[in-house]
């Protein structure tokens, strides 16, 4: 068995979880997804506002990328967004069912397992922190550094992200987060918005504690196109920001689309000063859309996961199950 | 296997289908619950007016209670209450979920059946119609015939209900719920809202219909109490209630709460006049509180539900498992 700690919000952390789930039999996977819980905007915002709810958008479709091909339809429930003007209107089905199931139980990650069963999910789904974060920004906007407060706001505004912090800034992480870190093989980063979504992860001490800690390797999988929060960054660029804001980071591998990243010079000198590779490979939908492929990402993936010779090389505490209680 | 079908609304259906399920092992019974869907109050009310949906409250309480012990808690999901005052407040998970599976499948019974599925139901929850119906009434209300418009309101309004009619007067019955009649070896009217839960049923005239051709045996089970929309209706009454909307209606058996009757006489009475012999059982959850309570409906509906002797008065068409077909 391999297990793989898969960090991320929501799109990107979604098609890495579907590669995931594509190679799942294959490498006999124990998957578990890690979501920021920063949200503030659309459903997750209304939520988190009006009901104090840990924001659900992003773990509803981690769940759904994870679902069993029996409960494709209920995965598709949970997705399923009310169109309309009324109240109900712009809310996924899946997210009033966890803030349901988060109220009743008073636990998200007890809603979050039993939402996971229901989906028939092939792995499991946690929560960064057990409660919403706050992401806070300093932005320069037409060269004037501005402070960006929200994960919504800092996703949209254009402009060049000099920092980011959390609101509180120490939040404890979620206890099973820990431990899944603590017995992992393979802690994956990205795709997905970098500020807003990937470097958040790193930025709650006990967890960048528990990543240093781990016997686990480490591979980043890098966007395809920068986004607004990101306008003006290269892929090197990336990379330089997950080292500036965790200095002691290893990364095993890097991976990116050899299309989007053009001449390789620069991010592989980037990912060599991580200390990894760089595995280039065509992850795109297609030339014009820039959004990975599960299923390019997966043959991409699916040989660095499982090569033998890979983990070998990091000696023998990962080839037993018994490993599991040294984490 | 003994085919029983159960007619209602809300409370009272769902306490004939916690009865219904206590005994379903020892008498394999399949259990068909067929809803009013005349429904307009709370968030029944709003989810309809705002999403032109069918009206999901009772539909969601009569598939909580056919839920499997190991969906106990996908059953609590569904009946968890949203409190508060933003716009979720008031709407419990499970409707939202059914008008979410109903938008996303196109149809009412296909999303019942998925609903089912999940809380692992041991029975089918299926509507009257497939799509929404009103009631109207007209109420005595201090000396003045007035007409009432809504089940909510009908249900609220203290007066002598003197006429309930649908609209629209000739709705199409659901196809599956014919199909679930003609079957039967067990129609179980009752308890429940007498006005807006019960005749419903026998105002729709393909069911009506259905019900006459039927070769299954018939039971009422009186309620306990007078609501509003039946203050001063005796329970023979209520019986003749029944006769004066269907005329051609034959029952088997009335089963009634001995403590609630007093005075067997007249029940007994307009019992006969339907062809039934009163059963008398306690029933309610204590001599004060005037609701059923599931055990005490099972012990007595058990005997006569199970009994071969009863069942085998009516012919060898309900023997087999073969006789499926010939409804």
């Amino acid at each position: 068995m391999i297990r793989v700690v898969a960090f991320g919000g929501g799109h990107g952390l979604s098609a890495s979880l579907r590669a995931l789930r594509a190679m799942r039999d294959d490498l006999k996977l124990d998957i578990t997804a890690v979501v920021t819980v920063a949200d503030d905007g659309g459903s997750s915002g209304r939520l988190r506002a009006e009901r104090g709810s840990l924001p659900p958008g992003d773990l509803r479709q981690a769940l759904a990328a994870l679902a069993g091909d029996e409960q494709a339809l209920t995965a598709e429930l949970l997705q399923h967004r009310f169109a309309g003007v009324d109240p109900l209107a712009g809310h996924t089905v899946g997210n009033l069912m966890l803030v349901g199931l988060m109220e009743l139980l008073g636990d998200p990650v007890a809603a979050l397992d039993h939402a996971a069963g229901l989906v028939d999910a092939c792995g499991r789904v946690l929560p960064m922190t057990r409660t919403a974060l706050e992401i806070e920004a300093q932005v320069l906007v037409d060269g004037e550094v501005v402070t960006v407060r929200g994960q919504h706001e800092v996703a949209v505004t254009p402009g060049d992200v000099r920092e980011v912090r959390l609101l509180p800034v120490s939040p404890p992480a979620c206890a099973e987060v820990l431990e899944a870190v603590g017995v992992a093989d393979w802690l994956v980063f990205g795709p997905g918005s970098w500020f807003t979504s990937v470097i958040p992860h790193l930025l709650v001490p006990e967890l960048r504690r528990a990543i240093v800690a781990s016997d686990a390797r480490r591979l980043v999988a890098l966007n395809l196109a920068a986004e607004k929060e990101t306008a003006g960054l290269s892929h090197a660029d990336h990379l330089a920001a997950l080292m500036s804001y965790m200095p002691e980071l290893r990364v095993d591998v890097v991976l990116a689309d050899d299309r989007a990243v053009g001449d390789p010079g620069p991010v592989e000198r980037a990912a060599a000063a991580l200390g990894a590779r760089l595995v280039l490979a065509p992850v795109a939908v297609d030339e014009d859309t820039p959004r990975h492929d599960p299923a390019a990402l997966a043959a991409a993936l699916q040989p660095i996961l499982g090569s033998p010779g890979a983990r070998s090389t990091r000696g023998g505490r990962h080839d037993g199950d018994d490993s599991r209680g040294q984490g």
